[in-house]
């Protein structure tokens, strides 16, 4: 099972929402469904160019895993190699730092995630968790 | 100059809105901004995992050679040779069928580009074309 | 032996000169060393984004395989599936229509080669052999 | 909005006489518009073959991210494993060492970026941004 896109699209309304009210610089949000594919992307202007990328490098990272990507983070800070490896090995979109966030359902199941990035990758993850929770759902960050 | 997520986002819900009306299959709505980077992105539900990659590739082919895709097509039943290593040249985000739609400003400026994929090729650019319109945009098909 | 930086930018103005007096679309200009790599590149003002990476493949294609990139496309028209194998074999840069011209000197050697782009192919050859001829040196289309 | 040709070809006169004036070693400059691609080029001679890509690096990292290379440089430092991800995700043009410069105009907005390479990457870096303060317009480093 896996999130539809009014679900996304709520999500990124809340993640927006969450920025504008604590003053965050431009985000770029980006809701992938449980196979990894992107279902909904919002980049505000004055971002720069790459921000899709990050995002979906964090999302994707996330799900490819199982694990929210500050937990890929605490990995590469043990062992740099392995998130190497494995970036490799899935082709390149796994993006190791806070902001990408697993989105679950009521039972548990995975059913997609979130990724942010614009501002600090701790911001980008509050932000990312507020939409999430806005959507009815639950966010596991590591 | 390039458009901003606002008529972004207003070309998505023009596009959305052409298709539901038409009775079309679940469309993929990608805009991109005038240098190929992603702006929005809704993809609608029961379209297949990579519809992202293939309005992606409408919108980013037409915006790397200065044509709407349906010239693309035109050029690679021509000289198929020449569209195969063009979109190798430029990393392989390159499909020539109709559906990638340059968006231009009323002076003639290339603001952007939008990509549908989900009904034929011809549906996919008719509503492409309607959702830019809606913007008060010029669209340029081939 | 390669051209070195002032006959790439001698021959990048002559280029442009030609494009100028025949009234032709805005031109990408790159020139490649003889090994292949970039000395000089100039890209007019409305030319679409990938123009670069189209021109380059046109010159480094020609240098790839010792043939103006007429001589390319007369292989790809045919065997599509030589120029296909050789495309993917040299990474991509090899885009099989005129408008690659080898650089000769006045023995012989090749010197480097040009890649134009953004007006027909068969007008992009005419003015890469005007900049070469230009800087006194010997063109190779085919 | 974008600088075009003519100020491109201004910035890399300025960067090649400030090398010129200093006595640096053979430069490579590169300037690209605001969406990444390539406007101009020149690699002096004397430059060893693969100075355009790592030249190109340079600035789209730069723009990628929104940040002088300078600062990507010091994001390696802290966190390795993120300009690797981040350089995987983009597709690999992405060099965090000093040299990458944001060129931005009197309101404000990116323009472009200049990279160069061939000197120490602190030489460089004076050097692009003494091209971009001949054209007029506003460097950002880090």
């Amino acid at each position: 099972m896996s999130i539809g896109l009014d679900a996304a699209r709520t999500i990124i309304a809340g993640v927006r929402e969450a920025g504008a009210n604590q003053g965050l610089q431009p985000l770029t949000v980006v809701v992938l469904d449980a196979g990894g594919h992107v279902l909904a992307v919002e980049r505000e202007d004055g971002s720069s160019n790459k921000r899709f990328e990050i995002a979906f490098g964090k999302a994707h990272g996330a799900l490819s895993l199982g694990r929210g990507s500050r937990a890929l983070m605490a990995r590469a800070e043990q062992q740099p190699f392995f998130i190497a490896s494995v970036t490799a090995a899935i082709g390149g979109a796994l993006v190791p730092v806070p902001g990408g966030v697993l989105i679950r359902g009521t039972d548990g199941a995975v059913l997609g995630a979130v990724g942010v990035t614009g501002d600090t990758s701790d911001n980008d993850e509050i932000a990312a968790v507020a939409g999430i929770e806005q959507a009815g759902l639950a966010a596991q960050v590591d």
